[in-house]
């Protein structure tokens, strides 16, 4: 029976084949997720098909460009199954998976936080120093041969003193605030609830606006979920200061895109509009970007290189598929995320 | 009397005129540089000239685009006013004043040293992230309209336990070990002379071989002088771990630019050279990028920003005239470059 028992990698892995078949040695086999489209995926699902008898399965959300995002239908249908019990998500936002169905059909879904923060926190800081100094203006203009003379250094910064707010203070936020802290950058953050554990040069600021009114830049550290889809609105945006700076690393539909790009188009003339730059890695609807971004020069926009990185990459495959071992093995894997944790 | 003496503006400052006119107010007057070239320069300097009754220059690199750098004939001609004895230079480095010759003359040259430290440490974080992540190249990927297909995140990697190797720990390359140590990153140093007044974590390497053989990036960061020209070489390139990567934010011609470019060109294939990208924010003949540095992907160049910002420019502007300051109202400034220190 042991040699029916199988798991499912859907979506990218960088571990060889091997590596992952020698960690569940002895507790599943492992089947690829091959489908082209969500039809072929849904039939293998079904009594007999090819993914008949999985367990749980190992996702990536690259699995989306060929069946799409884990909604409604697709968890129904592994619900069906009667034998798909966890999935094992690689990525510290689950955005991409409907964890309410899931929990509502008996199947429990983890996540990767942690593995990824040092990266992501990276790509926060990277993107601070770029828009307060203009170097991917710099780096554009060398490129072109006109070497710098567009960039006006009347109008750049150093990180050192100002005040960076971050919004939302896990692990990825908190990361960021020691990272900053090197300069040092003055830290206010706003989270739903005060920390009593961090560092005494860590503020706390007691709403969303306290927190954007004092910020040189604000850093959106929050997952997206539907409370905190355009977390950062116009209101938000209206009460920062004249010059400041948004950078998002977490999802792109936190902020009100819209509004930002208002306050970008006003920025230059007027209160109350006052934004000098954005620095995004994330973006609404993914892989593209609103053409109005590039328009302004100030601005630095990675295509969500957050976690792209080897390091990290690995780091989160090893912890999604000993999640997923866990539960194999032992009955219960870690990193369940919030939403289903209720259920244990 | 006083109302003849006079300091000289040579080259860009953002402090108003009359900022500067109120803090050499009963010390001197102030008179701009304003010639359109070296003849028109030299001829202001002769005996009833424009430039009548100099005491002292405040310098900026800027001014070489008239005038050219301060070589031999200026300062034979600045000594033969018989009146001129300073030269303030606003910047760290000061390649561009023949100091040997000021020395020979009996002018004193103070540059600003510290000042700096902080934006262009900033710089060469920014560019040990972007190489080491591949920031640069996503971004002018995504700016193509490509996302993120052109980058392989197997390539990529963290700050976090790579090593560092720092060429020249003065101000501004301890300023980068306490910027990179919050990862933290390994911090490996050489210099002439081993420091005995750092922290522990701060590693000394006997030799700039043995530095380049531990590091993952090495970042340079010593003056451009006479024996400092070539001092990262193909021997020194040569000895570099496969895939490690090289930052300068010093002086182009410290690097020997064709073996670099060699050893990029070499990299991907085979050891001994094996450069994985340069980060760099100074060339061998500014503004004259070479174009084999173009056509790397993965490296990041910018266009000589390490100073540019609005509070490191008035930092070292307020510095250099402050020195200048000092001169006139007690006989002695500060800051006085290594090479003049024996007159004192």
């Amino acid at each position: 029976m042991a040699g029916q028992r199988r798991i499912m990698l859907c979506g990218n892995i960088v571990w060889a084949h091997e590596e992952v078949k020698q960690l569940f040695d002895g507790l599943a086999d492992v089947v690829l997720m091959d489908s082209p489209n969500r039809a072929d995926f849904l039939a293998g699902l079904k009594p007999g098909g090819k993914y008949d008898n999985i367990l749980g399965i190992y996702r990536h959300n690259t699995s989306a460009d060929r069946i799409g995002v884990f909604d409604k239908e697709i968890i129904r249908a592994l619900a069906e199954t009667g034998t798909v019990k966890w999935i094992a998500h690689n990525g510290a936002g689950y955005d991409q998976i409907d964890v309410l169905e899931c929990a509502a059909q008996g199947i429990t879904v983890s996540n990767t936080p942690g593995a990824i923060d040092d990266a992501t926190a990276t790509t926060a800081l990277y993107l601070i120093i770029s828009t307060l100094r203009h170097f991917s203006r710099a780096e554009r203009s060398l490129y072109a041969g006109t070497w710098k003379s567009p960039i006006s250094s009347g109008k750049t910064h150093d990180l050192t003193t100002r005040t960076l707010g971050i919004l939302g203070l896990g692990g990825i936020g908190l990361r960021l605030a020691h990272l900053v802290h090197a300069f040092p950058m003055r830290v206010v953050y706003y989270s739903r609830h005060k920390r009593t554990d961090l560092p005494e040069w860590c503020e706390y600021a007691e709403s969303i606006e306290a927190l954007c009114q004092q910020a040189d830049v604000l850093s959106v550290h929050v997952p997206l979920r539907e409370e905190t889809v355009h977390l950062v609105g116009e209101r938000e945006i209206r009460v920062m200061k004249r010059g400041s700076i948004i950078v998002n690393t977490a999802r792109g539909k936190v902020i009100d895109e819209e509004a930002m790009i208002r306050a970008l188009e006003d920025g230059h003339a007027s209160p109350p509009f006052p934004l000098a730059a954005v620095g995004l890695d994330v973006y609404p609807n993914e892989p593209n970007v609103n053409p109005r971004l590039l328009a302004f020069p100030q601005n630095a926009l990675l295509p969500h290189m957050g976690t792209e990185n080897q390091d990290s990459q690995r780091q989160m495959e090893v912890r999604a598929l000993t999640n997923l071992r866990d539960f194999l093995r032992d009955g219960q894997g870690k990193d369940v995320v919030p939403e289903l944790r209720s259920r244990l």
